[in-house]
């Protein structure tokens, strides 16, 4: 039997501003600095009257968060997405009452300096296009109970080699006719996003350090699968940097399609290609140590239901 | 101490072949039918010799998962998202021995008969902009032991209502200026997934029926939070179908801000507003009942690490 | 010799607010009517001062055109794209002194009132996700040499069928491998804009009018190619009114190849298909009247350099 | 009286393949070259038979145009976006009998080596987010009655100065409420596109200095409006090169408002912003010299109905 009789009741439940893009700027001398992020935030606690009577007196209005997002960017900083981030989520559940628990996403998009005759220029900047940089900060709990968890990653990275991969040796069944292949273009669109087991950490120095040791791994590998590319370079990272418990990955298969030019008695030895948009292979995979501390509430997420 | 020094392990993963635009033409009539959609699948199991050597003897292709999703299109037919879906996950499951669990998650695009003269044509069709209706079907373990669940949903349902919404009476800090409401524009563009406690569905019946009880509920329920409508929207869905176990909603506040036509004179009586994009409230909320069995794998999802 | 040795000066200028998002509600019964759109305004005129000295006496702020859509929002009204164009663009022209032309672009995002067992809602809709309608207002000149063009459309129109279309006899050369068809799947996201002779027109009824004349003959002629589907679709509102002087089509034939099942056994008589992104075929058109009076600068668009 | 009589006929048309993805590998040693580009053709001719009566027999299939695009990119390589244009759109006009007239549209994604331990590496590469380099190609007529355009141009360009920027002076009316300010950050996302002279001519070295010339002009000028800095811009690129006849450029002022923090006792000395989606400032305009030649076909577009 598969109908229900219980109650019907609220099961979990958050509410936050999402989006907020805080520029900040700092100018204590001729050589500014720019931070250009995307802030949202989510809270977390018993939020029952609102939801079962409209009762509001427990809810921070979304609008008052995006105020203490652009307050914060001046008044505690906005230097690393981490840091700024732990200030947001530490004030909702240190400072108001209803508040258990308060998870905070960023992103980051880089600017790079204009060079002018090969000088940089103090106060104006491109922005660079490459992997937008992420963070999610979760912290629960009041006073000595509290729980704090911090993920930095980026988005958007994508990464090329036109050698030095091979698929082959592959499952087949009735429906498989993918011929094996021992080079071809590997192209992907990476996510990233690795946990940290403390939060006293050099966030940008880490940050390169990840990225740097992930690209080496990407490049140098000779790949008989995006599986186990990832694998590798999930496994450098955990390697150099012993405070990093786990890192999740995501790989979408960016294919690049060798075109058939042999119809046309045209020679084409790897070099014509077509970019491909859909449908794509989705790897995926998290490389973690046996002895990491518990995720708790650190892959709980802001925008997805449940 | 945060350093960890426990073996480098892999962590969950899964890998497939993501959006597939699979589009069946039912031509057995003058009176075509069509379905489109948009599928993905995912596939679990020990995977771990293509992560740590690069030996895909395990790893039936992203390609051949293509093959299957337009194979099994003609061959198993595709007449609703669930029922395709669990066809495909099932056949994983059962038909691919290194594979222990499989995740499909699927998207339709309605379509809509052209009207001519009052009639509807045959076969052609112009494109319904609506919400997208959605599915994810998960299949896990091999015979007796095998579990499956289905979830349905929709996106992108954008409604929007003119008066019978307040906001008053929240919570107030030092960084709080929102003046309180008691008629506002009220609009989201509502993401809706439910989990049924059975495979033995009307799929399309039950669909339509979800949708009609949640518009209704936003129409006539005078509204004192976005939180308070979505608990009502959930709690008649659950009402009205006693084999859905829960139902999750994400609802982005999509604020219409009142002009500020005073500063010149003119009087706006809730008639002008500009339609804002960023930032906005998101408030998610699931609502389930007490006697729902365990989601299991229900809302391990496709696209998302971890 | 290519170099040029002339005076650097200034060439053609314009300069205004794009995508103000104005929503306007009307409220003077309980049933409530709603009007969504999209508009920017562009204004054009003797503006060398501002790019050649930085000299602003003569620009009007996008400020302040921002504010000048709203206003007029209520103390002109929002009912039709075009009469709302025609009320700011002669503002612009009339109002102020070194505006010589205005070009206002317009776009509607349509919504369809929640339907409640069988009744309409007062106050609540959908968003109707079909085509968008747009609406292209110019005008120029002070006094009696003013001239007033007025440009109707709509983007994203997809339709589609799924029999009724064929393709062969085409020009063939060395790289062509194209099989010709005798039935195949005919699909396209229709951008159309029409040009009227006069601003004395019900807008509404008419546009309805174009867009039932033209799917009715993508509906029911025969194709033989898209550029044929075009014409007569372009044809056939020409014939119906006789104040419209030219309507331009875009068509992206959004190809939706037959999935190559056969090497499977596996019969696909035109009922599995590819929905394939890119790349696309692109046909554009125009149908005119030989005595259409001259365009002038009904077609110099906002967005576009030149 | 606006009703017309005349007949109705075919007016400008084109027909073309949009969006080929092509990546050319350069693997003639192992330090790989990579050029990833997006093309579309663009043919112009006596297609009326096409249109009127279905009849294919001047019509190269769109697919021809694709297969065309991928075989050229090894038969007469990838080295330029313009040279490559070049080459395929006299294919078109001096090979295909019925065409009059060919115009590609291009642009390029770039793609910056990886860098591993300081060294560049041979064949990885991760792409860089920055500008789109493009190119518009147009050759019209036979033999000796050829012309041929060439435009380049980018898309994309981000770039921002945070101060030394100022707004005021400008035309006030009833509805002007902007505050002029003497300092304010000024962004833009930049097109721009310029059109040579000749086809004689160094095509990344140039592409490189015009960037490099506009660049130092939006960081160094003290901008009293964008109109002027853009004007400045423009200028800059004509006074270097005297092979280019002008320039065109379209630059949303993406609008970076200083948050309001002095509500809350907070002092914002341009440290703080909100950066806004819409609506936006658009100023557009062209500088050019007086003696340039007839521009002819040059502008006219690929994707723009008219």
């Amino acid at each position: 039997m598969t109908d229900l009789t219980g109650k019907i009741v609220l099961g979990s439940n958050q509410y936050g501003k999402a989006e907020n893009r805080v520029v900040r700027i700092y100018r204590d001398s001729p050589r500014h600095e720019i931070h250009d992020i995307n802030v949202s935030s989510a809270l977390r606690g018993n939020f029952s009257p609102a939801h079962l009577v409209g009762d509001q007196s427990n809810v921070l209005p979304t609008d008052t968060q995006k105020q203490t997002a652009y307050a914060y960017a001046k008044t505690k900083g906005l230097l690393h997405l981490e840091s700024y981030g732990l200030d947001l989520a530490r004030h909702y559940v240190d400072d108001v009452e209803p508040v258990d628990g308060a998870r905070i996403e960023l992103e980051e998009y880089a600017w790079a300096r204009a060079v002018i005759d090969g000088v940089e220029h103090d106060h104006t900047w491109t922005r660079k296009g490459e992997e937008i940089r992420t963070s999610a900060v979760t912290v629960e709990g009041k006073g000595d109970a509290q729980r704090t968890w911090v993920i930095s990653g980026f988005k958007e990275m994508v990464i090329l080699k036109s050698t030095g991969s091979e698929f082959h040796g592959f499952l087949e069944d009735d429906l498989t006719v993918l011929e094996p292949t021992t080079d071809r273009v590997m192209a992907t669109s990476l996510t990233a996003q690795w946990r940290y087991t403390t939060t006293d950490v050099e966030w940008d120095a880490v940050y390169e350090g990840v990225k740097a040791a992930m690209i080496e791994r990407f490049a140098n590998l000779q790949s008989l699968a995006l599986q186990q590319t990832l694998y590798a370079m999930g496994e450098a990272v955990l390697e150099k940097y012993p405070f990093i418990a786990e890192i999740s990955m995501s790989a979408p298969n960016k294919h690049h399609f060798l075109y058939d030019l042999g119809r046309f008695d045209i020679e084409n030895n790897l070099e014509v290609f077509n970019a491909d948009d859909r449908p794509y292979g989705l790897i995926q995979a998290t490389v973690e140590r046996e002895d990491a501390p518990d995720a708790g509430s650190a892959w709980r997420t802001y925008s997805v239901v449940g």
